[in-house]
Formats: structure tokens, sequence, C-alpha cells
């Protein structure tokens, strides 16, 4: 708890409104927490809740709290995995949420400038009313801000084709520690006119800025999209036959991996009938200028895929049984979650080759553990979810999780592998992140950290754990 | 001049050896200049050159001159346009030309770990014997290296659909100015695990680290690919075309841009007949994974090009007629220089709608100067190279170049650009980086380049003028 709070108070009310600063801490509490799997009690309800509704706010609240060395937590939707948003040392949560507007859509440049508050779905759907597209869809996106998704860098199934977040932001308005307010890139596809701070503050969590607006690069919306589902006896076959698909010069927009847990949790959700033999599925979707190119690109999956021992291959017909074969993905947490009172969903990243090592080692550490695993994820891109089921309220259990899932990071590691493909490290993967990154590399990110931020005020407590 | 040459000079024969060592003036002369079209007078002959063969070389030296304060220049071909690795206040130039390793080829995750002084060329003949591809072909890609294009972020012709250098960097070794050596990255396509390290590296300019090996990304080789020359009656016609043909979700893997001047150049050089009325060419390449695909996708260009005034689209026939087509465009520097003693060849990057407007604003300022003009470039994404046609041994000359150089790169600004694409800014932009960046971006550039470099040993005196 802050001192002095009565004058911080005052001071945060002179800068955004009374009406839009919280500090009752019944109203404040809502923002203590994100959407992570985990109970993370390093919680602490935030002293303020700001709304902010300009970049000069935020840079009138960012030398104000650095002066003052208050930390300064931004947020968008809360929609995080890795409790990113979580204000660890209390403080002021920077709510951004109301910092939603398109600002500019340039259809000559194919770029979209719009404020972090701004849903990822809202994007998807504005662009396609102009023909256009933002390829990144994280399985968030319904309901996560764009601020976010560019401080997670956050992927989702298309990242085969389309790559992640990052490839899609050319620049980025972003409120400094000390208040500077700094504009990087622009509407530029190449630019080498300095350091590249853009990406510096991609995937950054929140540590070195608060973002305030971004100018994101679109495309031409594709024009026709085919799905199929293909099966496998093992989730090595099924991996093999993607990293075929990917020399077959055909990339597949997405190419989803199930194992045989994820298959079968699907299976007894959906009343879908999966044959027992089936021990890895893929779901590849797949995008071209004409039904005929889709087509013959799909054939070459195909083709590509029972070479590597495709037990079954099924082309959806239309777009009814596109959205059919979506479903049995998305809805797959919810499966799962049907199986045990908790799913605990963890993010590795490895190799795209190391996949069916990757795999096998996570089973069997589930296994020495005695809990349930499922894995499913993005195989086109080496960035899985195992799910360990389990029921966190039995005696025990928490600690078993917590050691089970360092060993599951240690695997991926070991594998060539790091901590997260998506969902940033936060707090919740903090504790390992000497396992993934070498000393000297977290001395010279806290060196950039310390040059930018030497207050440590922006969302301390996160990422490194010194 | 060092003091205490001698004590200098065994210490770093003791690193590298008494045969990779150069330190009589004769020998390192030829480290005193790179390939930038303008002569550049700040140029001083480095006290001494060292070719590294080894990391831990590499490493040493660092932590020699950084306990000596000596400047450390990194070099590979010395190919840059911007006088990036000339050794402005003397110091040791570290050529890693005999770096040149091809480290390990994974052809399961489509990776490729290579040493800085491996060819940009070699790459590419050694995907191809494997069926792979690395998309990025800057101009000098026979004889620049990986490691000046990842320190240039080096782009080319293929950027339109493939992206510049920076899309294919997934992991760097790098050596830090206090002799640490760190990995970022990894074979990893997605990855939010700490910041973006590799990032800032990339056309970082050889100014915050040394590279010392490169984790690049491969794709599948495109199994076909076809050409063809559009002409139009101006650079406003065939800039609109080409951002029609990106909105047609036909994306060109090349649309290199001639203005007339150019056309002109090409014609007389190449006894190419160009009609007169011809204001501006593209050279499209495109490929794909059939022959009929690449035809429906041409087709789709043509039309879109029709659309938008084009005079006549040719589609090279064949092989031959494809590299006759390409020649035009790779020859068409040697074509302007048959018209005047020098050639003074920029680098501008702006939004790509604003190509019409940057052009003739700078045939209008070039006009103003009395210059002949040529623009060309790469219309795809924005990034043109307008040549000044001069003779610089007249007097009065170079400065009035100079201005004429500055005028453009305001121009650039003033639509939107910045001061380099591809080249970089070395020193020979540095002058007008401010034009380019605001005062706190380049504090912040400045607090990091402190922060990993506090004695100012890594490439001093360039990018930012202070």
């Amino acid at each position: 708890m802050l001192a002095d709070k009565e004058k911080h108070l005052q001071a945060l009310q002179a800068i955004f409104g009374p009406e839009h600063v919280l500090h009752e801490p019944m109203d404040c509490f809502g923002y203590s927490y994100d959407a992570s799997p985990e109970e993370l009690d390093v919680a602490e309800t935030p002293d303020f809740v700001c709304k902010a509704h300009t970049a000069q706010q935020v840079s009138a609240l960012m030398k104000y709290a650095n002066a003052h060395k208050i930390p300064v937590i931004s947020r968008g939707r809360g929609s995080g995995r890795t409790g990113g948003t979580i204000p660890v040392q209390g403080g002021i949560v920077l709510s951004l949420d109301e910092m939603n507007k398109f600002v500019e859509l340039d259809e000559k440049n194919l770029t979209l400038r719009v404020q972090p508050g701004v849903l990822t779905k809202d994007i998807h759907d504005f662009c396609a009313e102009h023909g256009l597209y933002y390829p990144p869809q994280p399985s968030s996106y319904k309901y996560s801000t764009i601020g976010g998704n560019i401080a997670e860098n956050a992927g989702g199934i298309r990242a085969v084709k389309y790559g992640v977040t990052s490839r899609y932001v050319m620049g980025l308005e972003v409120v400094l520690a000390n208040g500077d307010i700094i504009h990087t890139g622009g509407k530029l596809i190449k630019n080498v006119t300095g350091y590249n701070m853009t990406q510096l503050f991609v995937g950054s969590e929140g540590t070195l800025g608060v973002i305030t607006e971004a100018t994101l690069q679109l495309i031409g919306q594709p024009k026709y999209v085919k799905s199929a589902m293909a099966t496998f006896r093992s989730v090595e076959d099924a991996c093999t036959a993607v990293s075929h698909c990917l020399h077959s010069g055909v990339t597949p927009t997405a190419a989803e991996l199930m194992d045989k847990r994820s298959c079968e949790a699907t299976a007894k959700f959906n009343d879908f009938p999966i044959a027992p033999e089936v021990g890895a599925m893929l779901i590849f979707d797949l995008d071209g200028n004409s039904p005929e190119i889709c087509m013959s690109d799909m054939k070459i999956l195909e083709e590509t895929c029972k070479k590597d021992g495709c037990l079954d291959f099924t082309l959806a017909a239309d777009d009814a049984e596109r959205e059919h074969l979506w479903t049995l993905r998305n809805k797959l947490s919810t499966a799962l979650k049907s199986l045990a009172p908790d799913r605990i969903g963890e993010d590795i990243t490895v190799p795209r080759a190391s996949l069916p090592e990757v795999c096998n080692r996570i089973m069997a550490i589930a296994d020495r553990y005695g809990f349930d695993v499922s894995i499913f994820g993005h195989a086109g891109d080496g960035n899985l979810h195992p799910s360990l089921l389990c029921d966190m309220s039995q005696p025990g259990v928490p600690e078993k999780v917590h050691d089970c899932v360092g060993e599951i990071f240690q695997a991926a590691v070991d594998c060539g592998g790091k901590l997260s493909g998506e969902h940033g490290i936060g707090i919740s993967k903090q504790p390992y992140i000497d396992i993934a990154l070498e000393k000297e590399e977290i001395d010279t990110s806290l060196l950039i950290k310390k040059a930018l931020d030497p207050n440590n005020i922006l969302n301390p407590g996160k990422i490194f754990n010194r």
C-alpha cells in the first residue's frame, strides 16, 4: 500500500479526471488478476486504477509515477495467461481499455493505426469490411486487445503462413518511463534508420514503455479458404507430415495438432467418432486466390500426409463442414475441462522437428507425477500447449503441478526450446527464466531495462527474477 | 593514431596469431573505405586489422579493446554504401571475412547456422543444392557477407513477397562490448521469452555488438517463377498499379520500378526499344507451385495493371526472356554510369502510396540544382534509389550534391518516410538523422547504446551524430 495515498489520488484525478480514477479497494480488486490458469497468490490489489484516454495523460502519469517511484502496470482486458498485468507490488493499474479508437485506415498503404484498447476481433471485422486482412488470431482474439497482443507478441493458429503479431507491427507510439512520447517506425515496409525500437517494445510485456498507438500492416483478404483433417497413428507421424508439407512449397495457414488424449476428449465432448488407432490429428487451413489453387495445394498436402502414414485425410466440403472441423479444435479447451476440475494449460515453443521428442518427454514427465496430460497446439510453428488435467483443490497437487511444469519447461529447453511461444513470461514462468536464457543475455536485457526505466516503475517484478 | 601501438600489437597478435594482425599503414589502408558512392573524407586508416576465426577471439579482443577504450569496427567485405565500416576514429578493424563456415543445415527445421563471413550468394547456392531457399537478395549479394546483410538489415528485390533480412534471422551469437558472448533466439518460429534481442542487433550497424553466428530461417524453394514487364505513361500510374496488385491478393516476389530517365538509360545502353510515351516501367517476378498458378496470378497482375493504364504488359515466355528482362534492371546502374562521370545513388524509404509524390518532389529538387536524376527501386515496398548523375570533379559540385541529397531526404521524411530502406545510416546519412528521428527516439537509442557499450568502442561515430 502506498503512503500519501490522498496526495496521489488528487494528482491522478487532476490528470485523468475524477471519474477515471478508481481508488476504493473493492473497485480496484477486479484489476488484481488476469486469465492465468493457476492461481497466482502474489497478486496485490492495486492502489489506483486509472483509465487513460490520451497519450498525453499517459505521459503525465508516467512523469508523476517516475518522480514518486510508483509502479505502473498497463492493462488491456486482462486476458493474459501468465500474470503479466497483475500488480505484484501494488501501485497504479493503467487501463488502456477505453483508448479504443480506430485512428486511421490507409487503404493505399494497407496500414491501420489503432489505439491499444481496440479488440483484436474488432480489427478483423473492420478489415473484412474493407476487403483487408489482419492475420494474427490468438485464441483470445474476441476479448483481448491489440495493445496486449503487441505487449505479449501474440501468436495463434495462422502463424504458420502469416507469422505472429510482431510481423504486422510497423510502428508504435510509446510513452516511456520518464514520460517522453516516442514514435517508432512508420508506414514503412523497409526501414534501416536507427535501431529497431519497434520490435524492442513488441513482446516486452509492458516493462519498457506504454504502447498508446500502433501502426499495423494489413494484407489483402485471402479469397478462398479450405480446411482438412488428417489423422495419424502417432504424433511423430503427424509432425513429420507437417515438416514435409512445409518443404513442399505449400504453406498452410494453420496446422493444428492434437495428441491422442486431445482426440479422445474431442471425440467424447463432441460426440464425434474417431477411430481407435488414431494417435494424433492435424487440422489444416489453407487459403488462395482461386478454388483451383486451394484444391491443388490441398492435394499436395494430402499426398504429403499420405506418404507419412496418414490414416485418413478428410477435406471439408463446404463452409458448414469447415466450421464443424474447427469446432473440434476451438472447443478442445472446454472438452478437456470437462475431464477434470482443473486444466493447467502451458505454452512452450520448440524447434518444429523436436515436437515428437518433446511430446514424448512431456507424457513421461506427467506420467511420473501421476497427471493426465493432453498436448495440442500449433504444429506448424513448434508451439505447444501441454495441459495438465488435475484437481488443484487436493492437498499437495499445486506443489506437484509446479514441479511438473518446471520439468516440462526443462524438457522444452533441452529440446532447443524456450518457455513461451505466445503467452509471455509474466510472473508464472519467471521462476524458470534462468533455464531458458543465459546469464549474459539476462544481464544485457536488464541493462536495457535499467537504461529505459531506471526507477523500475514499469510493470516491476515481471519476466526477469532479479 | 593510437599511443602504445607496440604494446597493443603484441596483445592482438597473442589473440589472433601474428599472421592475422595487420599493422603497417599500407596493409591497413584497404580497410579504410567501403563501396559508398561519395568519397567520405572522414576515413582514417585503421591502426590494426585483425582477422577473426572464432567467437572466442572476438571476445578476447573486445575485452582488451574495452579495457583500453580502442574503437572496434566489424567488417565483412566492405560492400556497404554509407560508410558503415569506415574507421572514422581509427582503432581496430575486425575483419570477419574469414569466419565463413556453414555451421549447420537443419533440414527438418529449415534452419541454417552460418558464420558472418559467408557470402549471401553462397547461401543461395547452398540452399538451392538442398531444394531450399533463403529469400533476401540485396543487389550486392554476390560479394556481400551475411554478417553485413544482418548488420544493415539488407533488403533487395524479393522483399515485396518475402520481406527483408530481419524476417529470416531467428537467432544470433553476438559478442558484446564487454566481451560477453550471448546467444539470442533459436530455431524457434514463435518465442516470447524475454526481450527480442535478436532484432535489436539486426540493422544496428555494428554499434551494439559483433555478430559471430546467425541462425537463418529457410523456406522451400519456389518451384516456378514467371517474369513480366509492364510499361506506363507515368510513375503515378505504375505505383497505383502496384498498390492495386497488392490488394488483389497476388503478391509478386518483386515489383521493380524504373522512371522515364531510367527507362531511357536502359533503352540506350541495352539497345532495347522503349516507346517514347513510356514514362515508367515495372518488372515483376512472381513464383508459385505450378505453372498454372503462376499464369493465373500473372493474369491477375496483368488485368490489374491494364485497369491502371498499363501501355504494354509483356510476359517473359521462357528463361532466356526472363533473364533478358532482368538484365535491363540489373545493368541499370552501369547504364546510368555511362551517362555521367558520377552516379550518386541514394536509398530512401517512404509509405508505398507516397512513391509518386516523392518522385515528383525529387525531380523538382534535382531540377532546381541542375542535376540529371534517375529514380528506380523497389516499388512494392516503397524503397527508392534516386541517382544524381553528375561530375564530382567539377568545382562546387560535391557541395551542391550534399545539399541536394539533404533536400531529397527532407522530401522523403515529409512524405512519411525515412533516410534508408536497406543501406543504413553509417556516416553518409548521419548529418540528416535528426530530420528522420525525433529527439526523444534518438535519446532512447543512445541510452541503449550507452548501456551496452559504455565506452563507445563499437563502431563509434556512426548512425547518431552525438
